[in-house]
């Protein structure tokens, strides 16, 4: 496959347990979309709406390490932590997330990446917190936006 | 209140969300009981059930970073890994667990300790899976047994 085209994000509640999933393929190899989400100079390029600017504090991407960044805008700033249980390379990702406008609540997050073939990869992404009021006011956060425009800037330094 | 007496433990599954609670008083200062939670010299003191052995490979009890122990009986050995997402003093950790027998299932547990006077401690586990299938497979697994040893060890450790 040689399109570049951007593809469509699906992001499904999950209607047993307070979890949502999303989906997402990429016309790169699966070694390359690992490599964007665990080096901390490629992270910063992609992770999060085009009008936010990303500055690291920590990014330490290997089993039992941790990390910690900041999205920025105007005069605000917003911090986010966590620590990663498990880094397969190439294909799992499990890691805690909490932002820290609400440092109490947790969530616990697994990235997989299948290769599908022709040089492509599926990512899937769970995000499992404690209560469906969380997940809830999550996905009426707008989160999608930052999503969307996340992956499609993800895909632009894929193709590049 | 000077009671060395063994106290109850509540062990509950939430009946909305994958989850365990569990809520256990101790006759001991918080402090006390949070250094019985953090400090490698003295989890291995108490840990589990009282006929396995417990070798810790590495327990580094702080914001970011990891663990990792090993239950021994006789030739068997079972091997549990994770990572601190946060460890508040005296109030609170946030970590991650897996059973290294089924690699991909992670729990997302909090500890959170409450002062309720006179030198006393209540304790309340939760631990977050994102099935209900996995949690009562572990609530079935027998469980109880390891958690009411461990504790009866505690309140040992904690009144010598």
């Amino acid at each position: 496959m040689t399109t570049t085209s951007t593809h469509e994000t699906e992001i499904v509640a999950d209607p047993r347990v307070p979890l949502v999933r999303i989906v997402r393929e990429f016309d790169a190899p699966r070694a390359k979309v690992f490599r964007a989400h665990t080096d901390p100079e490629l992270i910063v390029k992609w992770l999060g709406p085009r009008d936010l600017t990303m500055r690291i504090d920590h990014y330490d991407c290997r089993t039992g390490g941790s990390y910690r960044y900041l999205h920025s805008r105007n005069d605000e700033e917003y911090g986010f932590h966590g620590c990663f249980h498990e880094v397969r390379p190439d294909e799992v990702i499990v890691q805690t997330f909490t932002f820290e406008g609400y440092p109490d609540s947790v969530a616990l997050e697994r990235l997989v990446l299948e290769d599908i073939g022709n040089g492509r990869t599926r990512l899937t992404a769970t995000s499992l917190v404690d209560s469906f009021e969380s997940r809830d006011a999550f996905l009426a956060s707008g989160m999608e936006t930052g999503i969307n425009e996340g992956y499609e800037r993800l895909d632009e330094l894929l193709g590049a």
